[in-house]
Formats: C-alpha cells, sequence, structure tokens
C-alpha cells in the first residue's frame, strides 16, 4: 500500500480522540484514550505518540502507508507557525511548538488546526457539507465554537482566529462575557447560556418548576429546562424559545455577510433534535429580508464527535 | 499595443463614471456622464455604448487595445449569470442580461459586478488595501454596502448577495428596515440614520440646537449633526458618538467572524474625517475581546469616488 492514508486526532481536554481515513476520506479504524490533562504536556504528548501507535496497529499498517498527520486542538493556536499558543483545557501548554516536535517524533508530516475548525472541515469533507462549497459551523456546548469553509477551504482569517462565531456581538451592551466583550452570541445560546439565564430569570423573581431545584443547590442544565418548557413550564418555555430566536439572528448576520450554502449546528444543544432546529429555522424565516429568498439552509452536523477526527485526517490530505 | 487595457464603469443612479487603465491597473483616462436613468433602460444603455467610445478616444485606443471591460451595477444581480434582477434607481432595469448585451453591443468580453463590491475591489488592488490580502469595506451613504476580499477574491457567497454588511442585525427587534428586517446596522451608522435618529430624539422631546430648524420642516443631515456636536450640543454630541459605537461594533463582529487585515471605511459619511476615524477606533479597542491583539485595522478609503471604476477595471483583468 503506497502513503494513501492519514491520521487525524482531536485532542480535548478530557479525552482524545484518533481515527485512519482510508484516500477517500472514509474512516477505517478509531481509538480513544483520556487526556489526562492534569499531568502536563510531556504527558499528554507521550499519550499521543502511543495513540498513533494503537491507531495503526488497530488499521494493520505501517507508518510508510500514512501521508500525515492532523491534530485538531483547541486553541489559540497558530495553523501556519504550528504552535499552541495557550490551551485554558490543557494546563502548560503555552507556546508548544506542536507540530514540529510531533513531526520529529512520529517521523510524518503534521498539520496543526483548531479543533472547531476540524470539525466544521470534517462535516465539509463527509458530514451534513459534503455536497456543498461553503458553510459555517456553531458547535453549541459550555461555549460556541466556530469554523468558516468557503469555497472548500478553511477561512482562518489574518491572525488565524477567524471563525469565532460565538464572539459575534449579539446584544449591544449586552450579558458579560469571559472573553472580555459584552453581548456576545455564546452568552445567549450556548448550552450553559440557556441554563444560566433559567437561573437568573429565576432569581429575579419570575415562578418556575425549577425553582426548588436551584434554591437546593442542583446544577440545571439546558437538557431540564426544555423538558420543563415541554412540560407546561412557561419561564423555561420562554427562556428557550428566547434560545431559538438568538440562534436565528446569529444565522441571519451570518447569511447577510457571507451567504454561505449551509449553516452547520452541532454540540450538545442539538440533541434537543427538532426542538431546537425547528423554532430556529422558523425565526430564520420570519426575521430575515424579503429582497431575495434564503439560499443558507440551517441543519445538523451529522458526524457526531468524530466530525473532529475526520476532518482533521482530511486536513492531514490538503495540505 | 496589445490588448492590455481595461475599462471600468460604475454605473449609478445618477451619474456614470468610466475610465480606462493600463497593465499596472493604472487610471489612464477618466470621464463622467448624467445616468438620466428616468428615461429607461434602453436610453441609458445607449449612455453606456457613448461613454465606450468617448473613454476609447481620450485615451487614444481603440477596441483591439482593450482586454475587456467591468462593468460596477447597482443589484441585486448575478455576476456569474451577467443579469441585474431589479435595480430600485434604475427604473426598468428589470431582469436584464445586461452582461450579455453590453458585450455583443461592444464587441468585448463584459463582467457585470455589484458596485459595492467593485468599489471594495478597487480599494484591494489600489487604494487602501493595496498591501493586504483580505479586507472588508463598508461604505457609509444614504444606507451601508459592502464588500469582503478574502485571500485576494471577492467572497460572493452561494447566491451572490453576501458583503451586505449593512444589513448585519445590530441590535435584536431595533429599528426597522425597508429590507424587511429590524435593527440593520445601516439603520444605525449610515450617513441618513445619523439624521433620522437626532429628528427622532428631538421629537421624543430632546433639547436640540437644530429643533428650529427641523420644526420649520428644513432637512438636516449628518455634516450638521456633526457640527452642533462640536458646537456644544449635547444631544447632537451624543447621537454623533453613538454611531462611532455602533460602527465600531460592527467591525468588532467582522473582526470575529472574519478576522479581515483590514475594514475599509468610505462613504459621504467619511468626509468627517478623525472626528469618525478616532472615536470608531477608540470604542472598537475598548469593545473588543482581550484574548489577543487586534490584527485588523479600521481606516478610511484612499480612492474616493474612482474606487468603483478602478475596481471594475481590474475585476475585468482578473475573470
Amino acid at each position: 500500500m503506497a502513503a494513501n492514508c492519514t491520521i487525524g486526532i482531536d485532542l480535548g481536554g478530557t479525552n482524545i480522540k484518533g481515527g485512519v481515513c482510508d484516500a477517500a476520506g472514509g474512516l477505517l479504524v478509531t481509538h480513544e484514550i483520556e487526556t489526562q490533562a492534569e499531568r502536563g504536556f510531556e504527558h499528554v504528548f507521550a499519550r499521543l505518540l502511543g495513540l498513533v501507535d494503537e491507531l495503526l496497529r488497530k488499521a494493520g499498517i505501517g507508518k510508510a502507508d500514512v501521508a500525515g498527520i492532523g491534530l485538531g486542538t483547541p486553541g489559540p493556536l497558530s495553523h501556519s507557525r504550528g504552535i499552541v499558543y495557550n490551551a485554558p483545557n490543557l494546563p502548560g501548554w503555552v507556546n508548544v511548538p506542536l507540530r514540529e516536535r510531533f513531526s520529529r517524533a512520529t517521523g510524518l508530516p503534521v498539520v496543526l488546526e483548531n479543533d472547531a475548525n476540524a470539525a466544521a472541515y470534517g462535516e465539509y469533507v463527509a458530514g451534513a457539507g459534503k455536497d456543498v462549497s461553503s458553510l459555517v459551523m456553531l458547535t453549541l456546548g459550555t461555549g460556541i465554537g466556530g469554523g468558516i469553509v468557503l469555497d472548500g477551504r478553511l477561512w482562518r482569517g489574518a491572525d488565524e482566529s477567524a471563525g469565532e462565531i460565538g464572539h459575534m456581538v449579539l446584544v449591544p451592551g449586552g450579558r458579560t462575557c469571559p472573553c472580555g466583550q459584552a453581548g456576545c452570541l455564546e452568552r445567549y445560546a450556548s448550552a450553559n447560556a440557556v441554563a444560566e439565564r433559567l437561573v437568573e430569570a429565576i432569581r429575579a423573581g419570575n415562578a418556575c418548576s425549577l425553582t426548588a431545584d436551584i434554591e437546593r443547590g442542583r446544577a440545571v442544565d439546558a437538557r431540564q429546562v426544555l423538558r420543563a418548557a415541554d412540560a407546561g413550564d412557561a419561564l423555561a418555555a420562554r427562556i428557550w424559545d428566547e434560545t431559538c430566536y438568538y440562534l436565528a439572528l446569529g444565522c441571519l448576520s451570518l447569511e447577510r455577510l457571507l451567504s454561505p450554502e449551509l449553516i452547520v449546528l452541532a454540540g450538545g444543544l442539538t440533541n434537543a433534535g427538532r426542538r431546537l432546529l425547528e423554532p430556529v429555522q422558523t425565526h430564520f424565516q420570519k426575521l430575515r429580508w424579503h429582497l431575495m429568498p434564503a439560499t443558507t439552509r440551517i441543519t445538523f452536523a451529522t458526524l457526531g464527535t468524530e466530525a473532529g477526527t475526520i476532518g482533521a485526517a482530511a486536513l492531514a490530505r490538503s495540505q
């Protein structure tokens, strides 16, 4: 076999996922290990090398069969310089020349990419966006991650920090964000923001079926907010609908600016299924201009947690 | 001389500007005529042909010296299909196959482009952006036009309606826009919006040195608002500063999404010079996140009203 395969790795604060893709981009094998991030950089680096060996063993191939490795990592980082500047979930990872070190240790070409970008590229090559040439992806989790693919290429921007869709300003002077801005989209429409906004509304004196839980100090998550809404709780229903409204507003601005073929929603909040997608689409149609019909479709990601691995493997091939 | 020149035309509702550029993109000659749009499509079309003849005469060249014509036109239109769908300022221009007709009549290749895109491309090739590879341009006039250049190419989007920066939603549920949306950037930061917001504030009972003028039915424009602010009028000063704040917020979201090297401001409002640019830059620095230093610079366009002509001529060459 020629060097037709690529390896994709999705490095997270809790787990590291890896996969081997064939020449057509299809996932041959996968493997997942714990990150053990608290044990520092050198420990995690050794685990990354072990993961590569395990992937090769599972796939029954050698390094000669591998064209390169794509490595999706939490940012901020520089794709072009191959350096992780500072990964908040990976203690001790400050100004790490990860591409060079990983390439030297494996003997293979390495491409370093922001994890949200890698996932967006994965959905582009093999997921919800496999039939389009442009998409914007929003991963709705603790925060909102993003990635932009235009004409089949990741748009990284002048300082490689483009695609921070969660930090578009949605509400001037709005909720403060740890990033230093106010009114960021992720303060209104991430999974965490749903629960936070409900708790704030309860503390402001609104009645809610979850009040007792919260007063007992129990954490509330987006899933419980939706469950309460569906059980007839008016406050939870309002918070959920506002979340969909804010997401639709974000999609609207993306359509006006970029007119991508697709906006792909991913992450924990999409577990709500059509209870999320339908109201977002309805608000979007109602809020958008009437000068031209919508060409931007809003849909869910299809690759689940494998998007980052598949995207990283594809990026290893594209460079 | 080989066919080294290109012609650029900027078709507006009031005037048509044209120019001949040499192989290096330098403007050799220009000529401007009235559009006489009220006399309908065939009349304006004949005037376009007359303008081409006059440009050739002024430049002392023949059609054999011209590689192509770039034609910047108010939209919505399709660059790829060469059709003007409906130009509000050009009565009777509905679904006009302008590229084909103009090419047949002149015997030259024609490229059709949205006028705001052509101006953005002009600033990219020969103006404020001549040393960068990515920029976003905002033309602050009656409304806010926009154009996006990424890696040296205009980003037109899936339906060729990208770059509508004036219709990003800035304020959820905000001022209504003729486009059908609410809260569009251009309802807060166009030249017209400055005057409208002052008049609304006066009608809401705020004291202002321009109240007598407005009660006498005199029209107020952005220039007068700024003059009143500089003469010590508190309301005018607040409206002007809010305008700069809203523009800075728009620039902030553009930086988060696209990280362009440059945001170029153009149009009537930039006649205010540093009274506009400095507060916009100050608000931008204060509002933006602290995770990374700014790489997006905000600056003024340098080509003035010739940006559209130069950009159209350059697009004729790039196709």
